[in-house]
Order: C-alpha cells, then structure tokens, then sequence
C-alpha cells in the first residue's frame, strides 16, 4: 500500500527524516495527497500537526483520532511512527472504498515532531496540543545548529492556522498503532499487543566542571579529570539501573570541552534517559542516581555545575473503554496477543492527558528501533491496521450508543 | 619588556591562539617587527616556521638556535611557548643592546603548531625541519571544520620560500626555555630546572562501534552500548596509568554518534594519551591499555574497529656538553635548580634528532598549563633568560675552541 512514495532513504536503507527537514517537509505534502484521495479535509495547526478529517453522520461531535509520526530520528528505520499513520490511512482507505459512513468523524494525525532528536523534547506536536507546553516555548527550542523550531516550521511552510489545543480543536479519543520498539512479541511468538500504558521516564541534562591540565606533566594523583568524571558517572549509571528491576538508564549524548588530545577536560556535558515501570520506581532510580554522581564528583574535585531534569513524564495508564475495544478487536481478529506497557514515549501519553486514548504494538525484529534494521513483517503491519479499525469502529459504535 | 605587543586575550585571561589562526598571523607579525629592532634578517620556511637571523663573525657556522613557538591551546595560557620565544628575544636584545657580536650567528626562532590542538600532530614545525613529517603530509592535516593546514599556512601569508630542512637549513645548536608545564619546581622552591630530556608518549585514535538502541525499550542486559563500552575503557586507561609509577594514560577527545537522548550510541571515537619514563615502560603501559580495553569490548559485544597510534616519540636524551652548559650557567648565575625530564613534548625533542639540543625550564605557579591560570613570576622568567644566555654565550666559545 501507500507505494506512490518513494522516501529518501539513507544509503544503510534507513531514514533521516528529522523534524522539520527538508524530507519532512515533502512526506506532509505526500500525506496531505493521499487523504484527499480518501474525502477528507485537512487542517494544520500552529505547531504543525496535521489533521485529516473523514466526516461521519454526525459532525458536531469531535473526530476519533488515528495518529502518529513522520519523522524520524537521525539514523532511524521506516517503521517507527511511520507505521501508525499508514495504518491509520490504511483504514481511512478501508471506509472510502466500502462506503462505511462513520458515526463520529474520523481524524487521521501526523503529530510534529515525535522523536526530539533534532528539536528536544520529544512529542513535543502532541504535547503543545494537551496545554502541556506552550506553542511559544516549542517555537524558541533550537537544534544543534541554533536553527529555532518557529523558523524551521515556517520555512517548510507548515505552521497552519488551527489553534494547537485540546479545547479549540477537539477529538473524542485517539488511538496509534506503533512497532513494539521490544523484544517481547518476537520472543513470544504474537503479532500484536494491547497496550495498557506507558512506562514513567525523565531526561536529564548534566554539566561538570574540573580542570585543563597538561596529559603530559599533570601526576595522575592530582587531576581534576572532568572527562574521567564523567566516564566514571556512565559507568554508575548503568550499574545503578541494571540493579534495578523495572528500571532503565542510559546515557547517549556526551560533549567534552577543549577536546584537545593532550589537555584534560575541563568542562563535560552529557544526558540521561531515566525510565521506570511506575512514578515511585523512576523517583528512586533518579535519587540513587544522583547520590551516585554526587559521591563520584566529590572524590574527583569536580564540580556537578548543573543537574537539570529538564522532561519528565509520568506512569500513563490509558483508558479502559478503549483498551477493552482493541482486546476485543485483536481477539475477534483471531490475533495472537498479550497485554504489554510500553517502555518508549509517544504521542497517545499526551492525548491520554486530554482524550480516552489507546494503542496497538505490532512485532518488530529483534526488538530494533531507532535504527535503519528496523523491521516489521508486511503480515504483521496489516493484523496492526485490521486491529486498529476494529477497534475505532467499536469506539464509533459506542459513542453513537452513548449519544442515543 | 616586549609591552608593546597586547595578545587578544580571551575573557578569563587566557589565550586562543590556535595555529595559523588571525591571532597566530598578528603575533608573527609582531615577532617580525621585533627581531628587525636587532639587526636580524628574517627567512619562513615553507612549513612557517620563523627564523631570526643575527649575524657573528663566523657566518660560515650554522646559526645557534633559541626557539620554542607562540601558539596556544584553544583555552590556553600566556607563558607556554611564549616564555621561551620571549626569553630569546631578551638575549637577542641584550647581545645588541650591548654590542655584543657572537662567534656563531644566532637564530631566534619561532616553529609552527607546537600545541597540535588545532592540527595534530604536536610539534609538527619542527619534526618536519627534523625530517620526521614531509611538508605534503604536514600540508594535508585538517581541522575539526576541515580546514586544510597548508591552505591557511597561505592564508595567514606564512608559506615560506626557505626550504624546511635540517640540512638545507641548518643550526648548529637549539636551546629552548620552557614553563615546567609541572608542580615539582614549586614544591622544591627552585626557579629553573636543567633538562636532561624529555620522557616517551604516544597518541592514539580509538574507534568503537556497537547498535544503535532505543533507551526506552533495550533491556539493560542486551544492549551493545558504545558510549558505556567508551566510558568503561576511560576508566579503565586511567587505573591502568594509576598502577604504573612513571607512566601517564589520559582521555582528553570524545565524539560519539548520532548524539540522540534516547538512542544508544552506535559509534564513539576518543584518543589516549600515553607517556612514560622510558620507552620500555611505554610500551608496557600501551600493552596493558590495548588488553584492558580488548576485554572490556568483548564483553560489551561493542567492536574496536580502529586501534591507531597515530603518533609516537621515544624517549629524549639531551646533548651533555649542551646540558653541561646549561648547569654552568644556572650555578654560576647563582640560581637554585635541579635536574629533570620533561613529561611535555616540545620543539627541542625533534631539533635533538638532528642538533645538540638543551632545555631549561621555569617555576610556574601549581604546576598548571594549557589553562589561562598559568602563570610564571617575572623573575623565575628573568632567571630563565639569564641561564639561557650564559649557555648561549659558553655555546659559542665551545663553537670557537671547536674551530681554532
């Protein structure tokens, strides 16, 4: 399906669609196309994010969302978002062609910028559209370059008029298909999961400060080691979470200051991803953490000069009207299932703050995501899509039978 | 003395003065404008590298030469480097302030890119008059932002006609007075040392590559994390260089990629400084780093795709009859002093492949360098410009009995 696109591929076969590019720009003029084929009207809000509405039989009541992302992260695959939203078009194509007329308008979405790779913080489209950032402040977020996010939108021709809010611009509800980004369904043999929520996650910014000294005449005994330091943080890090059942901790992102080879660095900048299987987990790996890298900082004689939890999301636990319409839907379909919680953030933890919202996993190979390798089998993308109309035309049913 | 020079400081004081940048050019002229005062003539050879002729009465002699270098690291200091050429400026000025007119001819000499912070190696001016580099491969070395060496040499309009060769370019000596770059002439409370020679290093280029992960979804113990796999090598370079009496092992450079908060980073470069007494315990420390790091990789499942020593230099052992000289001059001169080896680098270990070569060095103030906080009295500097010039001048003798 959706052949008619060909995506620049990077030369390893995977994806560098980073948000608000240049191949950004041309999959939003090609979505754009591909609804209008299917009778919908588009809108494009302040941030971005892209609706795409089906009406149904009764319009006053705001559309039941399909969404999820286009962008990928700079060395990304061509599943990971990418999926949601052909799973979504693969059901706006279903009606069309069988003349289904819905109860409730359908809404396909491509949220902005998902990943945060290039403008941070990720699901920062959905997020702006729930109130929890404002458009102000996700316009002013710069990337490694200092290009700001209001410019680059602009530039791809993409900030719309449509007001980014739950409020001004409603939907009854969201669901999103995505790729496990795990290694559970393969392991267990299941095309499909039910998603009953999302793992609590924070990410940290982190800065030391030590000593330029000379590699060459500074005794190893009296350094203040600021790239040692933090190698030394790295490795707690790690052992801190491997400790910790439930948790996750990973460190990705490193910046070391002169970066001259023969010369100690002096000042060492680096992220953290913290993640946890519920809020009290991820405050107690974030506190054992810090105690961690406090302790390692004063036995260098390096200075911790920032320690800033810059992003955090808590435990989501999404609706269970809604989960209870996917199980069914997977069940009826005859799919292999199980329920899982998903250890990656995506746009449904936003929408769950505003609408009834869940989602719907589909196996990927050997858990791989955020890599060209990335894989999910053509078998089990369409078990996603038949899932997924299942379950929006259970929610449809039920609305019309709640508005009787 | 040299006041009518202000070197663009950077706000904290310090320098930037990376080779061949604007700095770079404005202090050469300078330097130029400077020797021209003592009846000197000027060449540049086709590496930069200054020479400031002042004739004696034998002009048939290979000039003595005083040099060290005027660039910086890019957050470096006002004294390393810039002490010395200073230093033989003074002697320059003394020897016509006072007519004095020497055997031998004088050089006073200024090399290109000691630092290497900008274009590694280190010390290249010289180690291409020593024959150790070729000018093309000195011409080819880029720069972070990949610019060529040899086309801002002819930027900054310092590509010489005179040929960069120990042989067509001759000295007949090379001394060399240098901050200690260490804390060992404070604590002993002596403003100059002798050096007998300068201690074996070696610079490597590491390159490690495992998958790109998401951080969310990986389980902590099926990751191929390539910045953890880094940061346990660092650490472990570092007790490895702890556990050696009269070795060093320093990380300084980091890079990893894609550089993502949540994405594993699939690829990580960093180098390693290593230096050492002798070149046996050198390549006893670099065995041990090489076998710590092999084990650490493995069993990370992170690959080492590039293991590069890149540059070396074996141990320097300085002429005696110069280091003899030397002595005389700090124990007539009546100056506390002790003898040493250097653990820096410097211009005077490739002159000494090819000249008798001899160093002094000078008290600075906790031992610090390549920081804006190093900093030398002026008179440790003043006692380090006398010891040279008594050298200088027995030198000279010992050149004129040499030829009776």
């Amino acid at each position: 399906m959706e052949s008619s696109y060909i995506a620049d591929r990077t030369s390893d076969g995977g994806m560098n669609r980073l948000t608000l590019n240049d191949d950004d720009k041309k999959v939003r003029e090609w979505f754009i196309d591909q609804v209008k084929n299917y009778g919908c009207t588009v809108t494009v809000d302040k941030i971005g994010n892209i609706f795409a509405i089906r009406p149904g039989k009764n319009n006053a009541l705001p559309p039941i969302g399909l969404g999820s992302h286009l962008d990928t992260q700079p060395a990304g695959g061509k599943y990971d978002g990418i999926v949601g939203v052909l799973s979504a078009l693969e059901v706006l194509k279903t009606l069309h062609d069988n003349n289904v007329e819905t109860y409730a308008p359908i809404a396909v979405i491509d949220w902005t910028n998902e990943e945060g790779a290039r403008f941070s913080p990720a699901m920062m489209g959905s997020g702006v559209w729930a109130g929890v950032f404002t458009p102000e402040w996700a316009y002013s977020r710069t990337d490694l370059k200092g290009a700001k996010f209001g410019e680059e939108l602009e530039r791809i021709g993409f900030k719309g008029d449509t007001p980014v809010s739950y409020e001004a611009n409603k939907l009854s509800a969201h669901f999103e298909v995505h790729i496990e980004q795990g290694p559970v369904l393969q392991a267990e043999n299941k095309p499909v999961a039910v998603v009953v929520g999302v793992q609590a996650m924070s990410w940290f910014s982190v800065e030391l400060r030590g000593r330029e000294q000379h590699c060459g005449t500074t005794p190893m005994d009296s350094r203040a080691d600021t790239l040692l330091t933090a190698a030394q943080m790295i490795v707690a890090i790690n052992a801190v979470a491997l400790a910790t059942p439930g948790g996750l901790a990973s460190v990705a992102v490193i910046n070391a200051t002169p970066q001259a080879i023969n010369t100690l660095a002096s000042h060492v900048q680096f992220n953290i991803d913290v993640r946890a299987r519920d809020d009290a987990l991820l405050a107690l790996l974030e506190a054992e953490i810090a105690e961690k890298c406090e302790e390692i900082a004063a036995a260098a004689q390096v200075k911790i000069e920032v320690w800033d939890r810059f992003w955090t999301s808590p435990r989501t636990t999404f609706d269970e009207t809604m989960v209870s319409m996917v199980r069914q839907s997977a069940s009826d379909g005859g799919f292999a299932f199980r329920e899982i919680q998903s250890g990656a953030g995506h746009d449904s933890v936003y929408t769950a703050k505003r609408v009834p919202t869940a989602m719907i996993f589909i196996r990927c190979k050997d858990g791989i995501s955020h890599n060209p390798a990335e894989y999910s089998t053509p078998e089990d993308i369409a078990a996603g899509a038949e899932v997924l109309l299942g379950a929006v035309l259970r929610y449809d049913a039920y609305l019309a039978s709640q508005s009787k």
